[in-house]
């Protein structure tokens, strides 16, 4: 079902993929809650996590479903690395790759980088986040939340709120609701909206109330407090005020919405504390854990695709 | 015998927890000297080691401790993640907490900070520090350095030299020697004694020569550099005349007694290196290697626990 | 056969030792390319990786080896830790040999430093490169890429080029390479030669290109930049113009001539990026994957002679 060789984005993953993907992160949740040593899906295999931005949260998230797989883990920082060495991408990329990894989990503030990592390499590449392209496991993981709370992954109105344009987890995650037929609403400030989207499928709302009219999942967004610096918008006060989830906005969603958001929250900000906190309808430690298991389930069925690639090129040899 | 799920301080340990885990520890030493591979008490556990401050010689403990019981441990330095974000320490907690750790070994800047964190999550929490307030596993590799090179852990008379009022090894040692009734002396400048210490059961002592008349143990703490600038000292040459361990003071503690140090040493600052290297007087090596003993000791009590709790829950489930 | 108890240089091994390292190394090239868990050499045994100085490279060729071969590993950065605190380097040494490492493995900025501390601790030592004095996993992972791609590891012509003088790279590899009977040429500026370099068997050029004729072998180092600031060097571009490999000069060696460099590179400074990338002629990639081999056999054959020593000494003990 599920036959690439690498993990670079949602934009490729036909729906029965992410079907797949998520099927088997079920299966790891229950085992994650009983905290049994969980697999040993890649025993014998290495992972490096070479991450060229910092991220606390993902890389942990990956770094335990690897070792709960069986793995070698390593972590590379490459702020502190050959990096300021000034050594291009693809040097480090062809150095790396010749340490012979299995599983490469890249992180790199450049759009399309990792991409082009994933050519010059002869393990598999998961993108855990690059630029403003991609950042498919928030996605995955954001899904499969929403599958287990609602029940389903479709016929859902799915309202992300927040800095549209600098956010590769909306991007992802709208190209995973409209591959899997939800209606999806971008909601924000004009100036954090970015340009040609009505072509993506989705509606467009600058004002939050009649953007969370009647949606099943509310999804916040980060913000990023340069944008404030940069002109985007006016102040956290005034942001708050508009965008800001709170109660009176949040009321105006289904009676049964979810509100999600991908960490670490601003409270007060983008968030009112209050709703984040309320187990009735906050998702935001599910996401969480959410995220051990579709990591697991995605470096898994990577590794079972490099073995029967393996495979196929050793009995090719042989036959020669 | 030791049923608690934390371990945040020796202020709520009974003399007979102290001792069980004393006892257990002894057990890893033996086979620490063996270097074989030491236990799977940990086997299928998660250990994250979430320092919020830097220290190098504790978090190795620590790690080490968990690799030779067979834990996954994971390092998390939080002086460069998402604390620097914004987010609130209980978000932090909470966040970790999702991604089913069974052990986390915290410390903290602030007196309290580890005590709340516990008290949010679903795991067994570890205090490595937390600002002026405990850090109980180095009472417990200090007391049983004590105990193995003594031959006992009460009636005995343990000078505390230096800077005790910013000090939470001398607070965790002082409380654990206590209660194992031995008798306390606290050496140092007035500017570095805490107030109403004579509650404490101890007794306070400026002129390190009467402090150190007899004592079977002098114990000396590390001078905090920025107390000379705040004013507390004078500079490091007048107090390594007045509170530094030289031959000359040691003469007047027990002929037998031991010298203590919890690193890293100034050596000419706060103690001579001489007395420092004399292996016939100083168990600092012995400290570091006990250190690794008592935490192995901590975790694989805390785990049987956890996994005690989680079997009462489970029959209790199966039950209803 | 090698019969060490630490890996400090090339120096103290003899020609057989070294065979004896190649040899081992070879057995896990091909491990290596199968993706397998490679051994169980180092079950049970802690590694601990030192770098008082950073090396993203170095230390995961390090790491991925010891993971490789089983071991528990630990990555200690020393820039941020006690020895910023004051602490000197015997003293972390001997806190560190308190915690029962079987393999330290230590990189840092002075000459003589790994030395020192090998004479300090019970476990075996790795160089891993100090100060302008050795680096001899860098000269064995060379040695091997030279006989597996070249035959034979002896009668060669190898020009080493570049700034010699501060290059600890070169060092260790001359001294390998003279002791192995090949004809060894020195090529770069006068003022990055050092002094006396006559007397070590080798020949030395300024003139790129007479250096180059008839190389079997073209060995590059690295420009470090802040050379050029030090006068060392009038700029880059005169820099690349007189000692940088272009495929004009690299005419002039021998026809299958190989060209190496121990990374990361400067492109269009030492070398020009159309040969560094030339599958043909660069063996580049394949010295990265010879590292962790190498690095491999080298902690294997201490580990054996670790366990002999430790087999003996018990024998002793129980014999008295």
């Amino acid at each position: 079902m599920f036959r690439a060789r690498h993990l670079l984005g949602i934009e490729p993953l036909a729906p029965a993929e992410i079907t797949a993907i998520l099927d088997l992160a079920e299966t790891y949740v229950d085992l994650n809650r009983r905290t049994v040593k969980h697999s040993n899906a890649l025993e014998g295999m290495t992972q490096i996590n070479m991450f060229f931005e910092n991220s606390t949260r993902t890389q942990s998230s990956f770094e335990l479903a690897g070792k709960r797989l069986g793995a070698d883990v390593m972590n590379m920082s490459m702020q502190t690395s050959s990096v300021k060495k000034g050594e291009t991408l693809i040097d480090t990329a062809l150095t790396l790759n010749a340490m012979h990894p299995d599983l490469l989990v890249v992180r790199h503030p450049q759009s399309g980088a990792v991409d082009l990592l994933a050519q010059k390499v002869n393990c598999a590449v998961l993108n855990a986040g690059d630029g403003r392209h991609e950042h498919p496991t928030q996605a995955l993981l954001d899904a499969l939340t929403i599958r287990r709370t609602k029940g389903r992954l479709h016929r859902l109105t799915v309202a992300i709120c927040g800095d549209i344009a600098h956010s590769r987890v909306a991007r992802s995650n709208l190209i995973l609701l409209v591959k899997m037929e939800n209606r999806v609403r971008l909601v924000g400030p004009a100036t954090l909206m970015p340009s040609g989207v009505g072509e993506l499928g989705c509606e467009v709302y600058e004002d939050m109330r009649e953007g969370l009219k009647g949606a099943d999942v509310v999804m916040m967004l980060r913000l990023q407090k340069e944008r404030m610096d940069g002109g985007f918008i006016p102040s956290e006060r005034e942001y708050y005020h508009r965008w800001g989830l709170d109660a009176e906005k949040l009321a105006l969603a289904h009676p049964d919405a979810i509100v999600m958001h991908p960490g670490p929250m601003n409270r007060g900000v983008e968030i009112d504390g209050t709703i984040a906190d309320d187990i009735n309808r906050s998702v935001i430690q599910d996401q969480v854990e959410m995220g051990v298991a579709v990591r697991m389930a995605c470096m898994d069925l990577l590794a079972r695709n490099l073995r029967a690639q393996r495979g196929a090129m050793a009995s090719q040899a042989f036959e020669v």
